[in-house]
């Protein structure tokens, strides 16, 4: 199991992962993106979606319309750890296509 | 433009609806989708994308793994409106698949 993140590999994290926003009380991050239709943010959805089963870890989304908000914490962990960290990462990857 | 439901037509539509909760405040439709799988929550996903993507009317829908959420009304009429009630419909039919 993945084991929750030090307070210095959180601070580091933090730093790294800009585009992120950190929510201490469940220490979580979220971010929101924004695409120009909803076919493109619902085909952004759906390649999440194939590295979060095969990472079997998944995010906390919801989308309207163009919009996707996205939660990302590891529930089993209490907090984030690295799941998270790489799952952020993948979804900026996938976002920038 | 699809006009907003009649009080008649609403009284109809909510009690057909059975499934579906109906927020008066918003006047929208709302309900909870539970599957046994992320796998099997964001297959109905993709398939309720591409009929809404159809009808261009889409969903604000929330999922949590095996969970989905989902509120329907007509932004720009103000309310729940024929495109609601006929993507509820639609929405049923894929999540008994």
């Amino acid at each position: 199991m993945a084991k929750r993140l030090s307070d210095q590999e959180r601070a580091i994290t933090i730093e790294a992962l800009s585009d992120w926003n950190h929510d201490a009380e469940r220490d979580a991050f979220y971010r929101q993106f924004k695409f120009a239709s909803f076919v493109d943010a619902f085909g952004f959805m759906a390649s999440v979606a194939l590295v979060a089963e095969r990472m079997n870890h998944h995010p906390e989304w919801s989308n309207v319309y163009n919009r996707v908000d996205v939660v990302l914490t590891t529930h089993d962990a209490g907090g984030l750890t690295s799941l998270d960290v790489e799952l952020a990462q993948k979804m900026d990857a996938l976002a920038r296509r």
